[in-house]
């Protein structure tokens, strides 16, 4: 393979960087990475036929690893069928690497198969798209492939992590003959040694002394990977520095005694009063998106007169609840443990060393335990009746201990959110909510399971498990994937929402109900199916459906929209006579 | 909804340009779109759920109006699962109207849901790409927003035709109250009178100089949709001027007395006297993408010493035989028209006004005779052993005249070429080799069986139908729609062509065999299902699933990749010995 040696050596360096997983569509304009990824021994291979969900797999594996995990398709609209899961993983930070193939680029607008322009196709969508040469014979030309490739994977793993694309023209002939043996040359690998942001001391200072002067400081945040470390810290802050930790289930707040999950359920139709007795003086925000509306709707009508936003690059203003003052570059955990030290230690030294119990926190926490308690009272009113809410509610209760949660959009993640899961659970919760699309719920929950020795369940909606079918089809199904779909036969948010509930339109252009069961898909994904509509029905099906099993298993709940619906309406009415007045 | 009137005039303005079809994919961020074409009297909405398919159901449908179709979606990687029908649109140059809802501007990078950099999304892939104001207060924007949708219609239209993005922010409150009806204003309709390009009569007497001193003269037709006029002019310049037309299934050139449709067959592995023997003075290529490497191939080998190219606009250089000498700005059908017309009134003043008789032309014709017959004879060789090819011809023979057919990517195109399709059958040809992907031909098809009242049958491999199943989900499936699955439950084309069939990744990395069958698919559309897996029962259920019936129709045919690997074998050693030496 001496002409495509360059490419072969693709393999290697993604070896010698610390690549572990590689997700290959097939392809032929592709074969030459294909094989290079495939007779290299040290990289684990998957094949997937359709892109769009290979996209998302390597999404769900890449976030489990916690490492760029790299895409191989073929050239022309394979490529665009990636750009769901690049868009997702751009917004979510999660690294990959995108090895297109393409053809030469003397071929495009030539009338030639499969040939489009990919030079920069996935736009603002990627950390950076590079385009490789053609040709190899230049000593220069193997140079800047591999320095390219080294650059790519460090700027994927850089943070914030993110997809890098790199499009890889490929003249012929680029299949081997027979016979012919690869050999992976001894490549160059190029580091990039860390160099987290640090704030200087005279910086640390200044902050300190608005940390010192301010009486109500909250910290507020978005979605975050599972972190035990960054749970201490802020259990830290919150009891002994009675400071309010405000997070919902997608950044991995759990249920306990310190953090504030409910919200969403008390900070809705709040009066202007109650409002500002809720206001933080300084709020401090990390982690990406926030899930729930409620609650960036709380911090943009009631601003805090300061608000520091740590993130580690300062290239670009987040202020998405429109009162940012201070952009600190950082990365999370080490500043706020750093914070903690310092504030812990100023107040050793002016002998102020006792817990903090300002009524600030425990005003936000006696609103959360109210909340929670009408959260309770709520979804267990229908009784036996199986509504998707109270579905979620008992997955949750029952998921197995140190488990995998993936949480798809649009519903699910909203119900799961509002139930909230408790500390003990040490529950790792994912969902796409970088582009929050539902495109790919499925194939991201699947390529976890590909990775993790956990029990990965995912919770789904009807429209996001059939969109995403396709995440059953090609690759065997990992064992440990649970899938619980919640069947109401319609995009159901349309219902829960206000906008399109009003309309005529409602059900034939916004929830568009299919009649389709998933018993057939299961089967012919060889899965263990089973379904379910009653509470208990649910009760008695999920201790086994959570055990191990030789397969994986989906267990279909069939739920009524109108149900559901009028569950909400109990809720939000609920919410209006019975939280909100007593704030 | 005086707030959106802008974006309610949109719906009255597609009507008033023509525009008849919207599919619409539910989303919340659109719904002013949605409600603007579903209120309206005059438009026909169709709504799919997966964009993916419902774009490329839209390009069907555009094929068979021969007018844009609109397609309007919501924001996020709603709109990047449009992109690989955009690019196939953009390259078979069919109209779409692209209409994407999009946060306003201000909320990108805020960690806001589905918001991202949606401006250019599609790069090069469309004619061009526009995006609306957020705000209509001042006039100008409203002027802006009313001009820029009749330039993006007239410019999707515009030969050669294909889709325009116009990218439409939506600021909130964008649902109308319950009870609030919408008014569609009168709306200013922007037209551009047709102006073909037109060459000086002193162009037309330098290329009829050319002509007349040029013996052998040849037409190659790319793809170009099922023509009448088309074919009664080519004909005119086969029989009566002596002109070699050659061409493919997919440019609608079908089997009679005069056209050349074997070439795939007879100009592979020509020596090179053979060659020289088929190469022309002239030749005439009209039409988009051609389908056969051995046809490609041929006229690279042999390059004419004048090659001119009839396109509709100069701006970009199609060379894909690498011999163009001159590129002639002209719809191909009246340019070959006053092309046959000159020729033969020359030849009248000149006394000349017999048929041609010339060798080249019996020459090409002999060769075609000899391949259709070696052709014939190998696709029956195998008796009662249904293979993919055997099954193609099969069905193309039966299908019911004056229907339509839409060939798959990747071998199902390649198959029905080998066979062709005889004059007296009428048959319009489909197939999505703008890109030619395998990932919407099944959502193509479907487009065209919404549109035509014409039976549609889609010839398809077991891969691209799974691929694309959600083009089955969410519509209703149209009744005068027919599947031919060849199931050889894998990517056949990997084991056909040369590269990876030799190499021992061939079964485990390209061909990725998943077990399916379509049965339990067929069962969840609610459309009838057969299967049969010999030729006999091939030949007994065709008739009948053929006939139109009150739903669609699949019929699977299981085949054996080793059996069609050796069909094909046996097929090129054939023409090694059988053709190749009397040519």
């Amino acid at each position: 393979m001496p002409i495509l040696q360059a490419v072969v050596n693709i393999a290697e360096l993604l070896h010698q960087k610390g690549i572990t997983d590689v997700v290959v569509c097939p392809g032929s304009r592709s074969a030459p990475l294909t094989l290079a990824v495939a007779r290299h021994p040290r990289l684990r291979v998957r094949v997937m036929a359709d892109e769009r969900s290979a996209g998302f797999v390597a999404l769900g594996m890449a976030q489990q690893r916690r490492q760029p995990v790299a895409i191989i398709c073929t050239s022309g609209s394979a490529v665009y069928n990636l750009a769901p899961a690049v868009a997702e993983a751009y917004f979510q930070q999660v690294p990959l690497l995108l090895l297109t193939a393409d053809r030469p680029h003397e071929w495009l607008y030539q009338q030639d198969g499969q040939t489009i322009d990919q030079v920069g196709i996935f736009g603002n969508q990627v950390k950076r798209g590079y385009d490789l040469p053609a040709d190899y014979t230049h000593a220069d030309a193997r140079w800047f492939i591999e320095r390219t490739l080294n650059e790519a994977i460090n700027l994927s793993r850089l943070s914030p992590a993110g997809p890098v694309h790199v499009n890889v023209p490929l003249r012929e002939p680029f299949y081997p003959t027979a016979d012919e043996a690869f050999t992976y040359e001894r490549v160059r690998v190029i580091d990039v040694l860390a160099a987290p942001p640090t704030l200087p001391t005279e910086t640390w200072h200044q902050l300190l002394a608005v940390w010192d002067r301010t009486e109500r400081v909250l910290i507020a945040v978005g979605q975050l990977p599972c972190d035990p470390a960054m749970l201490a810290i802020l259990k830290k802050f919150s009891d002994e520095l009675g400071v309010p930790v405000v997070g919902e289930i997608t950044g991995n707040i759990p249920m306990n005694d310190s953090f504030i999950t409910k919200g969403d359920t008390f900070l809705s139709g709040l009066t202007d009063s109650a409002g500002q007795g809720f206001r933080p003086d300084l709020l401090i925000t990390i982690g990406n998106s926030f899930l729930t509306r409620n609650l960036k709707t709380f911090f943009r009508q009631y601003p805090a007169q300061q608000h520091w936003h740590i993130q580690p690059t300062a290239d670009r203003i987040n202020d998405s609840f429109q009162s940012l003052t201070t952009l600190i570059p950082a990365e999370p955990l080490p500043f706020l443990e750093k914070l903690f030290a310092d504030v812990d230690y100023q107040r050793f030294l002016q002998g102020d060393d006792e817990d903090e119990t300002n009524g600030f926190l425990s005003h936000w926490q006696a609103a959360d335990r109210l909340a929670a308690k009408l959260v309770q009272q709520t979804v267990s009113d229908p009784g036996d009746l199986l509504t998707d809410w109270s579905a979620v509610q008992l997955v949750l209760d029952q998921l197995p201990e140190g488990s995998v949660l993936h949480l798809a959009n649009s519903m699910p993640v909203r119900y799961a959110n509002l139930c909230g899961i408790h500390e003990r659970q040490h529950i790792s919760v994912w969902g796409n909510r970088g582009v929050s699309g539902i495109d790919g719920c499925l194939s991201t929950a699947l390529g976890a399971a590909l990775i993790t020795d956990q029990l990965v369940t995912v919770l789904i909606g009807d429209v996001a498990f059939f969109y995403d079918r396709n995440a059953l089809w090609s690759a065997p199904v990992p064992p440990n994937l649970r899938i619980i779909l919640l069947n109401n036969d319609s995009g159901h948010i349309f219902r829960i929402i206000d906008g399109p509930s009003r309309q005529p339109e409602l059900e034939a252009y916004f929830e568009t109900p299919h009649g389709y069961t998933a018993k057939r898909t299961a089967e012919d994904a060889g899965i263990r199916y089973q379904s379910g509509n009653t509470i208990e029905s649910l009760r008695s099906l999920l201790p086994d459906f959570f055990q191990p099993g030789p397969t994986a298993a989906l267990l279909e709940l069939t739920t009524d929209k109108l149900a559901n619906q009028q569950l909400f309406t109990r809720y939000k009415e609920n919410v209006k006579t019975q939280i909100s007045p007593k704030l």
